[in-house]
């Protein structure tokens, strides 16, 4: 890769696309050179905001574009797979919103076609690039907090209600990604239980637990149902705990130096420890723009993204197993299993 | 029952025991005449406290003296059938600590016991005579949350662990007694997953679940391993949101006149409601307080109470049931079943 | 005035200037035809973001283009009486950015060229356009606070100091102008009283105070020097008190219906009412677009805004009073007397 | 000095009588022998509670019992010169509740008293015994904070109003003793302003500005008339910054690694630093269990309190400047001039 700036070209205007142009124009090493979108109306911003941008409503005029060398995917999730493909085959690296596939099959796939293309593929699990999320990955790599015992989130608001996949697996990604790359390990099991209440086949609220071979336990309340916005992980070690808020303006991350010292029958209340509480300095840079930059570099230097094409399989491995455990009640789902094979139970 | 007053005695002065000594001492219509327990020393700071009341190691002093018309039963869960069934065989009313026991077969033998001796048997379930939690039934009454949809609860802390049981019968009574006096029925099913870290077979965190006829489903995470003291609920319904902080000073109940209006698809975003926030006055008064006036207005008027001996027992049987579903995996165990009985998954 | 749009012109695009291009430009009714700065640097962005837009390093381009019906003003201070009387003398309508000036006699002369010329003048008191501020007047017209009583701010940050004035007047417009619009009455006396920290001769923190004819006093705290945002204002009523703060996504105006109710000096207890704590819903609205329709529908209407000449030349007077004050050690300086004359000591 | 308890008595059973009695109780080294009141009904408690403590309408038996070593004061300010003055005569050492007197020749009575006879005065202000405030002034000592440029103090909530002195006197003593103690200086100047709302002649609110020779600034908001409950103190040091809050259950303390760097007018923005954000663990001791077992310890090594007669002086002297101050309409009166003496305006 020459020194030139990369070419970018971004399929998909809706929500997500303009955040996108916007960021690949700010990275330094990249040029957003077409955008391309089905809808007309949509790419109008664009057109007003951006006019030296080509704009098209076929994307096939990008992927044939030889100057243009990275697609960035933001299309709704069941075109993924055919996008990915025509991109790989036309040998353009893609960056593409999560979750990377509906099904672990076309996942699978993209990840061959990337393998096979010699080509970057990321996929756009932003909050592995939140400074917040990675300085709790810091603190968990350094031992800070010790042992990771569990992980809960609630990651709850009201709305924004999707008519083709319910609140797992729109709201789900997020915290399936931010626990692999907290934990580095992947899980053993899933489980997730829930309901449709505004719609009558869209779970819009899921409990979700994962359970890992370390003996780690990440459990997630998602829902679309809920009167106020909470962003907040909880993550208990045996040394220390710490509380990732991203709702809050400071102190979005706090570590508490408590824990259970030790446990004589005799000397109960002496056992738990409650110490200072810690709030680090979390860099106030978007993780979008973080996340372009480090496409950019994944390119320039061929290693793979943190959110690479694995990463984002391992990520939709969680979410179809997630899903047949809700369509099987909220059993135990093996998470490399097929959907009928049911986990034996635990102990 | 005469205008006099009525003569409490109180058996178990280890950490809640001296709570309802003082509690019977200052409700109008009751003196507490003499406490039991085991150890003399714990028997000590009651009687420095209270010279005039009569303490006492063997717990049948209490029992057999014709003047006591009361027993309120503040022992370790294995110990309260035995000393109900005494206490009813003596013509006592009791008001017993919860959960009202440790399996449904003696819940149900405590039970009967009452009924034959047509005693009034209540359950400390004290949080459904807090205020704030009044508050919520009221307005669940009036309708004004519209169909309830699901409960979400966070009951966490760091520690006290105990050692003979684990958090879900420790916090667990909490949630149930409360959730079930807010929808007003049974469930169908439970489901607890959760996880042993500190002590090696008792688990110090679960999340458990509970399916509704009506199809509410109420969730509840309760640990012992948390940073901080977290005791909030909040309950979806279809007109309206409400949310019980316990540890809040201030604003304990808050309604949020939120909600989904319509689902038109091409007008997604027209469909959330986010509404005035209002935060009823919720009365300062302690909930034991209330709780021990109501055992003694229960007595006097011979109606049950709202925590009555059944309400105990569907506590209990909530409990094993959750108990069996730990075991199991989390699998969803009916209501009512054996344990072995796994409830039929969902659709 | 034809219906055709408002040709707008802004001059200056600093800091606060592209706000207003962007707020222009998305309102109904109005064109941003031109902007000035002395500085290319800061019109580049303009440039490329509103390629449309014409851009001149020299005002007078504007002033005396008569295709331009209004002029948004945002210079420094100083600036402000040149510029406006410009305008005024081109026969153009004025937005000038708050504080009108930083003397009296400049503000007196800004208000006379307007009325002269017969044209629209106002002052960008943004916050009394903002939902929050409107929906607390509302509250206070209506009776719902009964008579006010006083008002405490609390509107301080880290940073950002300013080098050529106080953060008297700096941050002093928003709290006067708030307090103002709230009170419908102007002060009759002035006291502020303050430190240097960083810079030698700059206040960089000050505690201001009026009295005011009704008997409310308004108190505001104003630094540069704080661990974090705050812009709190509390309003303490008869009947009810309101807070009313600007930096939580939520819950922007509380009313709660607290109160002193009778003294009885047997019975003081008693006295107090801690009523239901409300949140009216607040609209998202940004204050800026809402000022800027104001703006536009104020001249097609030819009636006064609501920030109108006299308005701004009401926040100058109290400023210039209150920096006599802190001049003199904090004594309390008539409202509407040259600095000199210091108010005699109440009572 | 023996190792024998030291032996209490209280005066005044009113509403922080029963405090001084609980605490020193429980203070290992001290007993309470008797407690006096005027009123029979505020003893009834007393004696129903600690049956073993002698109680009695008539503070002289207390005072000409010789062997009661150390009397504590609990009653009206006025009547504090004349009790303080009898216990020294009688040869007993003294704590006295805050503030020390009702006028500067009061309270330097009283120290004289103490001096002539050779006994322990220390003053009841338990918030310099407070575990947070320790660790505030413990971060001051160190250097932490660096030079301290400001105080600002929140201090209100409904109620309870007084009817023999206003809220200066009331709560005023709590950030006059904090500040002191903190800054370790005493002011050069006072200035109060204030309004009297709910009662004609009595100020329900009022904010207190002190100055100090080392340029610090102290500021307290004192109100009575507030929609809940502020306990708030902010220290900005040109190091770092703090903020004490009492009313919050965790972080009470918390210290800003924040600041301003340095000032190059080209480089404004870069000039703030936010750094990390810490809280240390505080005790949970009650500060009136140290400030019991201070006074004993003090008494024990005949070495002065922290809170001496002396610090209560200061303190009387600033509430008394302060009060000038009000009368005049909130000029800077000097600390230690005699009211009329107004201070001269600043530069």
């Amino acid at each position: 890769m020459s020194v030139e700036a990369l070419r970018v070209a971004v399929v998909g205007a809706g929500y997500w696309g303009p955040n996108l142009v916007r960021n690949f124009n700010e990275a330094p090493g990249a040029d957003v050179i077409a955008v391309a979108d089905l809808s007309r109306e949509r790419l109008q911003p664009i057109r007003k905001r951006y006019p030296s941008i080509r704009i098209t409503t076929d994307h096939r005029e990008i992927m044939s574009d030889r100057a243009i060398d990275a697609v960035a995917i933001a299309t709704p999730i069941k075109t993924h797979r055919a996008l990915c493909e025509e991109a790989f085959a036309a040998g353009k690296h893609v960056l593409v919103e999560k979750p990377l596939a509906g099904t672990v099959e076309d996942a699978e796939a993209i990840v061959r076609a990337a393998e096979r293309a010699g080509r970057t593929l990321m996929v756009g699990h932003t909050f592995v690039y939140n400074p917040a999320v990675t300085t709790v990955r810091r603190a968990i790599e350094r031992g800070d907090l010790g042992k990771i015992q569990y992980i809960d989130s609630q990651r709850v608001n009201l709305g924004l209600h999707q008519f083709d996949f319910n609140v797992l697996w729109d709201l789900g990604p997020h915290d399936v990604s931010i626990t692999l790359y907290w934990l580095d390990e992947e899980p053993t099991w899933v489980q997730v239980t829930g309901g449709c209440f505004v719609q009558s086949d869209i779970e819009d609220v899921v409990w979700m637990t994962m359970g890992f071979p370390s003996g780690a336990i990440a459990h997630a309340h998602l829902s679309w149902l809920a009167p106020g916005k909470i962003r907040t992980m909880t993550v208990i070690g045996s040394k220390q705990m710490a509380v990732y808020d991203d709702v809050t303006a400071v102190e979005k991350v706090k570590i508490f130096d408590h824990g259970v010292e030790r446990l004589e029958p005799d000397e109960l209340r002496r056992a738990y420890r409650a110490g200072d509480i810690h709030s680090p300095r979390v860099p106030v840079t978007e993780a979008l723009q973080v996340e372009a930059r480090h496409f950019i570099d994944s390119i320039r230097s061929g290693t793979p993204p943190i959110s690479d094409g694995n990463a984002g399989l391992r990520v939709v491995r969680v979410l179809e197993a997630g899903s047949s455990s809700l369509r099987l009640g909220g059993v135990r789902v093996a998470y490399d299993a097929a959907p009928e094979k049911v986990a034996t139970p635990a102990k």
